[in-house]
């Protein structure tokens, strides 16, 4: 299932489901149907995939006129990041695709040497925003904006020393994020400055349910900079794949519910090109991972 | 007013009032008073400094008897973390006292160089705990357990761009926080594994609202390690005040209610020491901040 949050006319946010080109609104479905479900996207996520299920077996019930009163054409919503407000920060992966670990040590202040663990960092919350928003340039912070298209996995299930052999059950679903980095920003090397900026995380368009993804390390992910296609890879490529990941993870957090984790991007970000690039006022990025979608989104330098 | 979440027996969270060593309970004096109060601690910052001068009203107009069917000796409550579930991961500051950074420049990676920048990482909700829980030591993970007792500052009213004249007003109140760090878990420098793992943030054990305190940056700081002293010193010596914190994180995030912001410790950390010195299962630790309280933990090693 293709899960949104989105909104109709700046009304307040919405839950739906993307389908045949439109959105199915849950609020409707539950009012035509009086059956209770979920309102917002965290709501499902605590509920689980059999709630996925049971929302698949109501719509599949209503009839085409039922349906078609609880549907908008997908042109005229608005979507919003799959969750606009996490309860955590996103738990971001750095240096895990090999060509990246190589081409960060030519040019930041990584080593270049294959990491033994996953390296960890976070994005806070008020990072996130949708496709079609602005990322926002400071131009007193920094003069180095740079682009990481990434895989986003949102744990269901939380837990804790979760065996890498059962990680993906606790896997709710995928989504994109390009993982937003100002390479000079980084204090006595802590990354958060670097990628916890506002609208540092656009998120999108889709959160698709794990049932509906057969293989998440086969996934093509790429992304186009004002039309140029700059990062194009394959999740197989990552180090530690999604199962090393969440078991290495849980060993030191406990993973929650609606927890988001940026799984690392592979190469051709900005940094570690010849001459470097870097993104400024009006520049379009586009960041699409198969099977879930492309976030568009447009850099907006602020004053 | 000094503010707690707080149990007795096992019941659910409650929020009360520290006043004359009795736990005051808001649900009680709502019954009796017939007045809307906040039932957690991010209801009550969510409405600001106004709402706690109406609580104390309230309180000041009850009858000796009414206020004695509210209030429960202190020893018969369980103080939890004030803030038990932050909204967003803790804001740490490191490096934020100068000899603090010179016994770090001798024992671990930092450089020794007094930060020209605040220096900013994070802790996520999960690493929260109360006074008079465990500290758990994983000895898969660590063999360097380290101690940092540190005053916290909790934001009332959030912003973007906040000047250092105005960042006071953004503050709802203060607390103890025991910033523990694994000092042999940072991977590619990266602080988060070091200082995030599940109770890691010992906090409390209550909030002082900010009105209560009146000079933060002249409160004494200090931590015994099994009852002998291991730090003692002043915020007035922190390279980066209030002020200035708020002014430059504001600048990097939106800035919002609830937020945390562990301020950094001073000198006398275990790493820092002549031989090194960690904790080991038994330890109780014991931070302590001048006017709001002391935090005590005892290390826990899981198996």
């Amino acid at each position: 299932m293709k899960l949104a949050t989105y909104q109709i006319n700046h009304a307040a946010p919405r839950l739906g489901v993307v389908q045949n080109n439109h959105m199915i609104d849950l609020e409707d479905v539950a009012q035509i149907t009086k059956e209770h479900l979920p309102k917002t996207m965290l709501d499902l996520i605590d509920m689980g995939l059999f709630e996925v299920k049971r929302i698949q077996g109501i719509i599949d019930s209503l009839t085409s006129e039922q349906l078609s009163n609880c549907s908008y054409p997908l042109s005229n919503v608005t979507f919003l990041a799959p969750i606009p407000k996490p309860r955590k920060n996103i738990i971001g992966i750095g240096l895990n695709y090999t060509e990246h670990v190589a081409e960060s040590a030519r040019t930041l202040d990584t080593t270049g040497k294959l990491p033994q663990k996953p390296i960890i960092f976070s994005k806070p919350p008020t990072t996130v925003t949708a496709t079609n928003t602005n990322i926002l340039l400071n131009p007193k912070l920094t003069q180095q904006l740079d682009w990481e298209v990434e895989l986003a996995v949102i744990i269901g299930k939380g837990g804790k020393y979760i065996p890498k052999e059962e990680a993906l059950n606790h896997v709710f679903g995928y989504t994109v994020i390009n993982d937003i980095s100002a390479r000079d920003c980084r204090r006595e090397g802590q990354w958060i400055v670097s990628k916890g900026q506002d609208t540092f995380a656009p998120m999108g368009p889709v959160l698709v349910t794990a049932d509906e993804i057969e293989n998440p390390h086969n996934l093509n992910l790429s992304l186009k900079l004002n039309g140029i296609e700059k990062q194009n890879s394959n999740t197989k490529f990552m180090l530690f794949n999604i199962n090393d990941l969440i078991e290495d993870l849980s060993t030191v957090f406990t993973l929650e519910p609606g927890d988001i984790i940026a799984t690392g991007t592979p190469a051709g970000v900005g940094a570690g090109r010849n001459p470097q690039e870097w993104m400024w006022d009006g520049d379009v990025v586009e960041a699409t991972v198969e099977g879930i979608g492309t976030i568009i989104n447009t850099v907006k330098e602020i004053k």
